[in-house]
Parts: C-alpha cells; sequence; structure tokens
C-alpha cells in the first residue's frame, strides 16, 4: 500500500486532552479553544463528552459547548457518548456526530466503563443504530489496541473483532487507541494492517498517546499503509498530571509539522495551531509538550 | 534496501549532550557516568572534547576522563578534536579515537569552528593522516546537514561533497548531523540514499536532534535504507537551557526502546541506561527529556 493523498486529522485536544488535565476550564473557554482551532484549519474537533460530569467533571456543560458552536455548521464536532442517556442528552444538545469506546482489554474495559467488552459492545449497537436513525454519524473507538495496564498484551483478534463488530453497528470509522503509548512502528503497523484488511484502510483512524516518545514514527510507519486519518491533540494535551513532561496525546503541532515536510496537506496552517495550543496551555497552566510549537515560537521570540 | 541486522548506537550525551548543559560536570563525574553507561552495554561512548576549555568549559580536563576510563579497553571513546593542537593533546591523553567536525553550511562552519568549509576540511585531512598514523580511528561529523540556523536550506550536494572528502581522507563513518532537528522524513530518507551511494551505507551514521519531535520518525524511515549506525545521547541531554523541555539530542533511551519493539539488536539493557540517565540528570539537577524513561520509572514507582 502506500500514502494517502491528503490527511485528516481528528483533533482530540478539547476532550481527550481536557480530560486529562487537573485544570477545568468553564464552556466558554473550551468554545474559544475550539474556534482557535478551527480557525488553524482543523474541520475535525472533539468537542466534549456526555459521561457522567461525576466521573469527568473537566467536560461537564457540553451541551454549552455544542451550543456555543452552533454557527460553526462547517465543522464536525463529535462528542463522547457512553449510553442511551448520553445519546439522549447529545441529540438534546444538536450532537451532529457521536464517539462511542470500546476497548480491546476486558480488564480495561470492566476499569473504564464498567462494563465487559461483548456488554459495552451489546449497548453500543443500540446507540449507534438510534443515532444513525436520528441522522447522526457514530465514530468508534478502541482503547488498548497495543497494550492494556493490566492485561500487559492483548490479542491483534481482539481488536479486529471489536473494529469489526463497531463498524457493522454503523461506525463511519474506528480510531485505534494505543492508550499508554507502548507501542512501536512493526508493531503498530501490523495491527492496522489486520485491522484494515477487515474493514478497509479508509475506516482505520490511529490514536497514538506519546507516552513513551513512539507516537510520531509509529504515525509514519502507519502512513505508508495508507491510513490518513489521525487523532492528534494540540499541545500534546492530556499528559499525566503528576509527571508534567511526560505527554500525552500525540501533539497536533509535532505531527503537523511532519506532514507538511512529507508534502501531505492537512489543510492547516502551524502557526494558528500553535496559538490555539498556547492559549490551551495559557488557560490550563500547563506548558506545551510540543517540540515544534516551542521549537518555532522560539525562533519568533 | 532493507534494516541492518543490527543497530551499533553511538552515544554522544557525555560530549555532545553536555556541551550543552548549563552545569559543569568534574571529570570524575564525567568518568561515573560513562561507566554507567559502558555497563549499560553501550560501547561507543563520545568521551569529551579537545576544543580550547574557555569555549566549551564543560569539557575541560578532557585528559583526565580518559585517564579514567584507561582500563575500559572494550570501549571506543571518541573524542573531539578541531585541530593538530587538539590532536596532540588526545594523543598524550592516550585516545584511541577521534572525532572531527566539519559542517554543510558555510555560515555555521565560520560561527562554530571559524573556517570556512574547505579551510576545515584542509586542516582535518592532516589531522585525520596524523591520527591514523598514530593509529588512532577518525569519525567524521557533518553538521547542519537538514538545514543551518543561519543559511536555511543547505544543498544536499554539499553534505555528500563534504561526507565523501571526509572518508577520502580517513573516517571510518560519517555522522550526518541536524543540529536543529528541523528535519523530517522524506527528506532525511533522500540526503541519506544521497550520502549513501557515494560512500556506502554503512559508513554513514545519523545524528538527528529532537528539536521539533522528528528525530525518532527520521531515524525510523532512514532505517529501512540499511543505516546501522545511529547517534544518540542517554536521556536528551542537550535540551537548549532557556528551553527546559525543549530536548536535544534524540534521547538513546527512547531509540532503545522502539529498536527493542521492532526486534534489532543493540545490546543495550534499557534498564540499566535509564538508570544513567537518572545519574545524569540528578548531577546536572535537570530532568530527563526521554519519554520511555519517564514512562518506565513511573510504573516501577
Amino acid at each position: 500500500m502506500s500514502r494517502g493523498a491528503c490527511i485528516r486529522i481528528v483533533e482530540v485536544g478539547p476532550r481527550d486532552g481536557l480530560q486529562n488535565e487537573v485544570a477545568v476550564l468553564p464552556p466558554a473557554t473550551r468554545i474559544a479553544l475550539i474556534k482557535a482551532l478551527a480557525a488553524a484549519g482543523l474541520t475535525s474537533i472533539e468537542a466534549g463528552s456526555f459521561v457522567s460530569p461525576k466521573l469527568v467533571p473537566q467536560l461537564a456543560d457540553t451541551a454549552q459547548v455544542l451550543a456555543g458552536l452552533v454557527d460553526c455548521t462547517n465543522l464536525r464536532l463529535p462528542v463522547l457518548v457512553p449510553n442511551a442517556q448520553g445519546l439522549a442528552a447529545a441529540i438534546a444538545a444538536g450532537a451532529r456526530e457521536i464517539a462511542i469506546f470500546a476497548s480491546a482489554s476486558e480488564t480495561f474495559s470492566q476499569h473504564n466503563i464498567r462494563r465487559s467488552i461483548d456488554e459495552s459492545l451489546t449497548e453500543y449497537r443500540h446507540v449507534a443504530a438510534d443515532a444513525l436513525a436520528a441522522g447522526i454519524k457514530v465514530r468508534g473507538y478502541v482503547s488498548c489496541v497495543l497494550g492494556c495496564p493490566y492485561e500487559g498484551k492483548i490479542a491483534p483478534s481482539t481488536v479486529v473483532r471489536v473494529a469489526t463488530d463497531l463498524i457493522a453497528m454503523g461506525c463511519a470509522e474506528v480510531s485505534l487507541g494505543d492508550t499508554i503509548g507502548i507501542g512501536t512502528p512493526d508493531i503498530a503497523c501490523a495491527l492496522v494492517r489486520d485491522v484494515a484488511a477487515e474493514i478497509g484502510v479508509g475506516r482505520v483512524a490511529l490514536h497514538f498517546h506519546d507516552t513513551y516518545g513512539q507516537a510520531l514514527a509509529n504515525v509514519l510507519a502507519c502512513l505508508d499503509l495508507g491510513v490518513s486519518t489521525i487523532d492528534a491533540a494540540v499541545a500534546g494535551l492530556g499528559g499525566c498530571p503528576f509527571a508534567p513532561a511526560s505527554g500525552g496525546n500525540l501533539a497536533t503541532e509535532d505531527l503537523v509539522y511532519m506532514l507538511d515536510g512529507l508534502g501531505l496537506p492537512t489543510g492547516i496552517a502551524l502557526d494558528r495551531l500553535i496559538s490555539a495550543g498556547e492559549m490551551a496551555c495559557q488557560v490550563l497552566g500547563a506548558s506545551s509538550h510540543s517540540r515544534a510549537a516551542r521549537a518555532l515560537r522560539r525562533h519568533h521570540v
């Protein structure tokens, strides 16, 4: 296979990023961040979550965030939905796209969403059907695809099974999450090849965390398989709050810098993206995990 | 081309790393660090420099460092030598390997070593001849191979010319330095292919800084060309002291983590390597730039 002609980046900073930060940002600030990201050229931006605000206070009031973005009809703004109740809230808030999140690890599934993999897929089947019936697009996540904090190695066949099931229930794409960032390029490639063989490479998104510094190398390797959708978080938001320099998600700026260098169009203006990341870091009181952002800003100081 | 069967890592932390840190470590501490790196399995460790201690106080007394390592006959311990005077000092200190450093940028050459590229190559020709006559191995560096802080783009043909000249004067290998870390994978690959076409891929070493977060991806891409020698610095030493999280050299730990994952033998025990990096960070009062090191240590806490 060979590289796609252009790359779609799904910006997950305002959801996956923020939910792993200590600071809690009010809806107005999250709206401003999403608008800054859109101004940089991002067209798919995870806007929040309808998981219980008791569990994830950082993403409370996602309905207000969506309300503030109601005019942004050109944006895809998926919101995380854990169950039928979450879907009802998302529909009430005018969501046009949701994301459902399964795991490839039985133990992680129990810890994270208190259901077995199969129980979660059964529930998501109803959620997806109802969403599609309401004209809402559905994105699927699979976590722990390259390893689990509890179980260690995860069988690729489990990832393939979960991904295939998510597509069968109507997900437009499946985002493969290396939740703990332990994957390396050949292993990541082998998994993506297995999944793509079942669902098609065009339905595969990469969601690699940079915990071990491997995320960009893993993305590079998978680009050569034809993957064209990549999740990333501006400023690498979502680092473990107890290890400030640890890095969380792959930093969108580092990814865009590489894709620019590879001549793969993303439609994103790196300078504006860096500005959006600076805004995020400022309101969070955090420092950026993006090396490209820090390097480019140093140049201009 | 395809990947080499095993990878030789040249640990440059005790030289390229330390010379870009604010703290100045006494020879005994540098000896202890080099011994810790050797205990991790590294067999090529840059031990210091015979550049004037007025210019690089961090590497003063490299003769004492070599004296403290006189029993380590199994190690390759290259030291940087700028000219005939430096070579004399290196020989007097018992160096068995030196490194000479040219640039692919005329302006950088003038700023860094106050000579034109051709003037430096003329001087190095004598240095290399004298070193070889004394039974000393010679390694060549080319800086700014993917870009220059003063000139911007650098013609690959200049890199090829300088690298070829270094090999012609007797260098066993040439290390291609992306001094400012701005390269991306395809560009890095194209350059390495050009250079390898002239000097052979077995004589090419990669020396990529991680300023823009691209170093590991660039290495990955070049591995597939058959490159088997990679420079890296434990803990990513050498970050700009004025931008603490900026990253300097590619962190050896992140590289070893990836190579382990790729199944490419390095002979290095990652856990011991991380310990050596912790020692370095402790004596420097710095925090590690290696994400793999931070992630693995977090697991064990």
